[in-house]
């Protein structure tokens, strides 16, 4: 069995900076034709300087691959005439809460103080991307975010907002409530629940944020994805970190998945007889949301066993040794 | 300020064998006057034969120290006569349901199963200590077990059952509606939350099974800790593994804490002013419970700060590194 996707994007990527962009940018641009590029190096992509380096770093390490990088900036109080200048440049704007996730300290911490921002945003129709966690409770970080989006979605009515790497039912709910609400949804939160990271033995190669959830909230996403609900997007949230920063004392989190999320989902489509859907959410729906037209790239797979390699360079993937029922077509 | 604890117990203490046994036995023996010795090495201490065996090898291990070893059979159909012949060397039966714990994959898989053994323990008056949890979803292992718990209470009213390292509400809640249901609450449970563990980056020396649970969980453990509730008894749970085992790829279950179990709950004790609580959680109640009386010994504890040793030997101890106000007087 083959399948053909057209110009697969990766909604959600992080591709680091110096040796680990050039490690692992060629592994993304290879199987997709775009993705959204993370903006939270150290420091922070948050200028138009520091913008357009980076971009012509990912372009440097993706050549010459077909690749569009879709970058963002980091969310900060910017003026009208610096978005305004970003705009066409950036695919959107990325908010982080405060030290959440990795390398964002230098976050937003009371969000009536972004109001300015979000406005002007509105008004130059340039979507806004979420890490939607509060500090609570790990289990809880999400679904107690969500009174967030809904403020934000009821504020901002005319702003597309992305929830990005969605992992509870609560955030799936919200999709249908409110028009401008929008999902990204990551390969490995389709697949695993905290079972998978804690339930047997401690895997540090699927600790990600937000954590994998509860097995109905992992349902509540499967039913998104699967039905390709038209306001979900494939972004693999692939996050890289050399292996010593994984299994050790203190495991970063970030699962690394960008070169086998495509294999990945196929053999998960295939399985719940949804193959036809996955099209439209690894690519379609997001030229939809965003309204972007990537060049066509053809990505062939096969139904055609693989061993996931024990790892890419120094960065283990998630699953490595495991064996998977699709790959790329040679 | 300083503390004298009397014959302190840990009703809950993994001792391993051979070298590992050499290297952490003297550190429970140096600060308890005794312990619970948990059965399930490989193979499990399942007989009369490996059970005097074991019981040597922990004397020989924790040779000169005062320490007296309450040793424990690996639950399985024992017939009367050799439940008659190992009581006198035994405190009580460990019942691991199958697989659910480190080294307890020879464990009970059908609870109906077990009845007969449960009646002659019953008649024998020979305690019978369970590691409680299903095998469902992680954070409802526990929970879902108190059904089992409430149905071998009932069943077993003169059965004398351990709840073994509680650390959910639903299992405090069942010690005040059956008598003969008691538990050991570990050092770790009161202190840590899933959030230790996966909340920041990830703590493999935070993992164990069953997994520190929610905020309202630890809440519930503390209280009944606290107040010294009659039916609970300190167990540290400590089970060592070599570093190499537990920053690894797949990390296994198992806090080490032995050797500052006492100056961590004293910190603890301290700052909830209970100290004068300690006493029964870490001996008096044991003894009662299980009607025991150890050795007297004096173990002697002082507010003066100690840094948790980053290991000893090859094992990292829970919070190794950090600062904490109570420690051991010289």
């Amino acid at each position: 069995m083959n399948l053909a996707l057209h110009s697969p994007l990766d909604m959600h990527l992080h591709l680091r900076q110096d040796e680990m962009l050039d490690a692992v940018a060629p592994l993304s641009a290879k199987y997709f034709a775009g993705g959204v590029v993370m903006p939270n190096l150290i420091p922070p992509i948050n200028s138009i300087e520091r913008l357009l380096w980076y971009k012509a770093e990912v372009k440097r390490a993706t050549a010459p691959y077909v690749f569009e990088p879709y970058m963002t900036l980091f969310f900060r109080s910017y003026t009208f005439s610096e978005l305004e200048e970003a705009r066409r440049n950036i695919i959107g704007v990325k908010l982080y809460p405060s030290g959440i996730t990795t390398n964002s300290e230098g976050g937003v911490q009371d969000l009536s103080l972004i109001e300015p921002t979000l406005s002007m945003m509105q008004e130059l129709d340039i979507p806004l991307l979420v890490h939607g966690e509060t500090n609570g409770f790990v289990m809880d970080r999400e679904s107690e975010f969500c009174r967030i989006y809904q403020l934000l979605a009821s504020k901002f009515p005319g702003l597309r907002i992305v929830m990005e790497h969605i992992t509870t039912r609560d955030a799936v709910v919200l999709l249908d409530r409110y028009e401008n609400l929008f999902a990204t949804i990551t390969p490995h939160h389709l697949l695993t629940t905290l079972d998978d990271v804690v339930g047997g033995l401690m895997n540090p190669h699927l600790f990600c944020k937000p954590i994998a959830k509860r097995p109905e909230d992992r349902d509540a996403l499967l039913a998104a994805a699967l039905s390709a609900h038209s306001k979900v997007m494939m972004g693999t949230d692939s996050a890289p970190h050399p292996t010593n920063m994984k299994e050790s004392h203190g495991c970063a989190a970030g699962v690394f998945s960008a070169p086998i999320a495509l294999p990945l989902l196929a053999e998960l489509f295939e399985r719940h007889n949804a193959l036809d859907r996955l099209q439209a959410f690894v690519s379609s729906n997001a030229c939809r949301i965003y309204r972007i037209t990537p060049r066509e790239k053809e990505v062939r797979l096969i139904k055609q066993s693989m061993i996931i390699p024990a790892s890419y360079l120094s960065i283990v993937p998630m699953w490595a040794g495991y064996e998977i029922s699709w790959s790329f077509e040679a």
